[in-house]
């Protein structure tokens, strides 16, 4: 194997499928990323076997060439060296060069550096994908709908499923909703598909997956392909391939958990709302479980309080947009609060409540395809 | 007690003192951050007994009121929390008042917290220093002068006064000296003095208190003035005062340390220089030591190199500007030149060498004030 590459697109591969590596492994190998060069360019593949990503820098690129192949070949080399190798190369054009027992030569400039390679044979395959069911969506899109769900999804083991997202596809649209069991995040997003409308397909993608995967997407508005399997899930971006395995198991059936009436409605500025949480939540969070109350006053105002007995208390008013309803003195976590209110992407935001110890929801007033529920905390 | 003040410069002032206020400490009331209102203005100290920071915000500057005295007094607030509550009030004016019992209310726009004091009365009082050997310095050549020596002492604790940056006055000359006894980091610098011109004085100051120093000066040319004691030192800036105990103990003597000739001399260009020796250390840095090699060849030309049985080579030949006498083949740690190469700021630098077990000196071509020494590691 021997090419000449550009720097700066061999720096960008490398970084993108280095977020597939672990620093820890079973499968030895894995502390590799596996680099292929063939006549139409030179992929490089990372992997912790949960995750695979395989970036492609091909050839040519408008007209301009990128990279120079004298002989293809293939290698795997040590993630962690090679990462930090290709960042401080002096030159624009770095060579790569496979000699005997695996030693691999990176060159540029003055500089050169010979390190032993391992044996591309042993690398795992990545998984056959047929292209059976193939949604796609704008990237951006779904740069969005993944940050607007996987931060509720829980962290801890207890019930594994739900460290995932649930995805359901249905009449061309994609609905997100991942729970920790304290609170829910649902977005519903269009997209295109080819198979027929009528079909659902459920899948739960790990959360840990889906935050990976918004690191190595561009902002763009290109669509992105995502082909689904038993278990797998492959996103197809340009020169970008991304592939995680899916979660095992039912997920459990949220629709039921959504109140549908509301006994007070109260509409605030999302801003001015989510600052007065978070420093209601400064002297709360020395008590574990960083409660705060909300209670609604007369005139239209709502209260927010928190108070740790060897530290001391807060209190804060702030004036509602609109309020309708019941009176309604209420406690919740002020960190669940505020990552809903951040997901929500809008200045106003209408909370529904339904009583102090049912479970409220938080909506845009301007964007129907977002739902943020908490479940109340018992203190009043 | 009981004032109204700019939001912003409370925060600053804040900050400044929070570098001194210990996470942990073996005095309770250290914890917190003092704030005395007076007639003047407002004073902030937070101290861990090694390091004290006093800053003060005066009723008025420029004809600008900052703060609004209504009632003299002091208070303790736990510094954890003020800290975070200042950073996120609503409104530009913050109102802090005291009431029974240590009770303080921070008030800002519509939201109010309460939290427990502490009795200022048993804060411990601020050194006082008669100033007897005073001297000044503009600030931003004394924070040069901390940056380029400081990062050379010792953090272990094994020789504890290896662990302070040595400061001898003299002759209306200051010379900063630390090292971890494998290297040396020196810097001289002119101050002006209110004592006679031969007598010498001889400090130690913790490496720590600098370092924290260097956070809360400005950079700006102004004069800052500072005051030495037998076990302290004062630094006085505009509304700032810094404390630092010093370390008891006796320096070594390292003027005999550097070599005063050489028998081969090496010009290079810094910044290729660094970033070759960067490089090579990329593989040296698994090998404990960061040990790398460095050969003079034939024409002008030095050879980088290391060596990782586990994980490969790197070479690389970097042109001298210049090279004089014997050939030497000699190796020293990675990390540590590079920590010379940066506290040396110029575009060139001679490396002076006696022979490949003694130690050798880098020194800017335009600067003489500093000088940098490392001692090689046995490898060749």
């Amino acid at each position: 194997m021997k090419f000449y590459i550009q720097k700066e697109r061999l720096i960008k591969s490398v970084q993108d499928v280095m977020k597939a590596v672990a620093s820890r492994t079973t499968i030895p190998i894995l502390v590799g990323i596996k680099i292929d060069a063939t006549e139409e360019g030179v992929a490089f593949t990372g992997s912790d076997s949960d995750i695979s990503i395989k970036s492609f820098i091909p050839k040519e690129e408008d007209d301009l060439e990128i990279v120079d192949i004298v002989e293809t070949g293939s290698i795997v080399l040590q993630a962690r060296f090679f990462g930090e190798i290709v960042k401080k190369l002096p030159e624009a054009i770095v060579e790569i060069v496979v000699e005997d027992q695996f030693k691999t030569i990176i060159r540029s400039g003055n500089a050169e550096f010979v390190i032993h390679g391992l044996d591309a044979e042993e690398y795992p395959r990545l998984p056959q994908i047929e292209e059976e069911k193939s949604y796609t969506m704008p990237t951006d899109l779904l740069k969005t709908l993944i940050k607007q769900t996987v931060f509720a999804v829980s962290t801890s083991e207890t019930r594994p499923i739900l460290t995932g997202v649930n995805w359901t596809f249905a009449n061309n649209e994609l609905t997100a909703v991942a729970t920790d069991s304290h609170r829910l995040a649902l977005k519903k997003a269009p997209l295109q598909s080819n198979i027929e409308n009528n079909s659902v397909y459920n899948i739960v993608i790990p959360g840990k997956s889906l935050n990976e995967l918004t690191k190595v997407l561009e902002d763009s508005n290109e669509p992105i392909q995502f082909v689904v399997t038993e278990n797998q899930i492959l996103f197809k971006a340009k020169n970008l391939l991304f592939f995680s395995r899916l979660l095992e198991g039912k997920y459990p059936d949220t629709s039921k958990l959504v109140p549908t009436e509301s006994n007070t409605d109260v509409k605030l500025n999302s801003k001015d709302f989510l600052q007065a949480v978070d420093r209601a939540s400064l002297l709360a969070r020395e008590g574990k479980n960083n409660v705060i109350k909300f209670s609604t006053l007369e005139a239209g105002t709502i209260e927010i309080s928190s108070y740790t007995p060897e530290i001391g208390k807060v209190v804060e008013k702030v004036k509602s947009l609109a309020m309708d309803g019941e009176e309604i003195k209420i406690s919740f976590s002020a960190k669940y609060m505020m990552d809903a209110l951040r997901a929500i992407d809008g200045t106003e935001v209408t909370i529904y409540f339904t009583g102090a110890m049912r479970p409220f929801i938080i909506k845009s007033n301007v964007d129907e395809s977002i739902l943020q529920l908490l479940l109340p905390v018992r203190t009043f």
